[in-house]
């Protein structure tokens, strides 16, 4: 760790809670009193999030694979710079919904963009940071789409609809299929950084999984 | 060249009467009956349209320089693709304000960032592409810092009045001395491909030595 902080991510395709446990777990630091940031990608500054707005429009239709690739290295460069590093510098923990994990299995894996390019530019864009840990939620395609399609309420930049889906959960399911393969390949290649989680379970039980194993990150970490 | 049309690009810094002589050019094509598209960087469709709009907007003063270099390059890859790539394959001549040498210029040597980086970020975002003729127009920086408080009017997604300068233009005089000395390095190295022109002249002498020039590429272009 080549910071005084705490970096944490939360991994997994869309439904497969991770945005319901990274709450909980910024919940629980709240009432012990722990100094913590929540922040989520794409996003997380102003600029980030203008961003955002551009990549999630399902009127953008025409956009090329690159650009969004490049769309979301810039968003992150924006976040890293602006807020994480800025809290990680301060020693506080960071719980961000979303990392560079994302843009590997959804760039490299879903769009089947070149893996290694989304790495490089990934490692400029963030300057090299990586999470301390992250959070990996593995759910089946099928579950992720049947929660999604239950969900309403405002994105920002993006109005939604209950059922509405913006323009990265619109694609077909045969992507969303190689999304979680890799995930489950990160996954192999990062068994020290990442924890694989169940999403499957109840969200009860699946916070307890990740709240045991954040308590041994943290006793290590303020060590 | 690896594609049936021309691809053109003016470059030089702001002020150094680059888009007078681009549009003289397509005027001139215009008459002669030659198919032929105009555009611009950052921007040339709607996407990249709404990225130039973060790009210049005087608010984004937090922008990462990082941030910049990604966005620039976003905005490239979705020009490209959408727009260059399709003319250049239906044989015509495509003419456009800036490409990659203006970001080596102002983010490599007026921003001092990784010129090697940029390269093989813009090499993804382009696929490769480079222009077969480049037209770059020199003037001190106080030529063209003179020349820009003198203009006004209305730029994409920027409400502009007289003497107001966008977020780039408005940088100290040291940066737009870096950008000239950059421009003037892409120059020494692609001498092939580029040609330098006074834009301290009057503009039907510059657009004398362009035309000249132009001919002499489309003769060998046609044969």
């Amino acid at each position: 760790m080549n910071h005084k902080g705490l970096f944490v991510t939360f991994e997994g395709p869309d439904g497969s809670g991770k945005t319901t446990q990274i709450r909980k777990l910024a919940e629980e630091l709240e009432k012990r009193g722990l100094p913590y940031v929540l922040t989520r990608e794409p996003g997380g500054t102003e600029i980030s999030d203008k961003i955002r707005a551009i990549i999630l429009n399902p009127d953008n239709l025409r956009m090329a694979d690159k650009t969004e690739i490049l769309l979301y290295a810039a968003s992150r460069s924006q976040h890293v710079e602006e807020k994480i590093q800025a809290a990680l510098e301060e020693g506080k923990i960071v719980l961000c919904d979303r990392f560079v994990d994302a843009s590997i299995a959804y760039q490299g894996y879903g769009l089947k963009q070149p893996i290694e390019m989304i790495r490089n530019i990934n490692r400029f864009a963030t300057g090299g940071l990586s999470p301390d840990r992250t959070y990996l939620f593995d759910v089946s395609p099928e579950t992720g789409r049947s929660r999604m399609k239950g969900r309403s309420g405002p994105e920002a930049g993006v109005t939604r609809n209950a059922g509405d889906l913006d323009r990265i959960e619109q694609r077909a399911l045969a992507y969303h299929v190689r999304v979680r393969e890799g995930f489950l390949s990160l996954y192999r290649e990062n068994r020290q950084r990442i924890l694989l989680v169940n999403g499957e379970n109840q969200p009860e039980t699946v916070f307890n999984t990740v709240l045991a194993d954040f308590d041994s990150v943290l006793k290590f970490w303020s060590e």
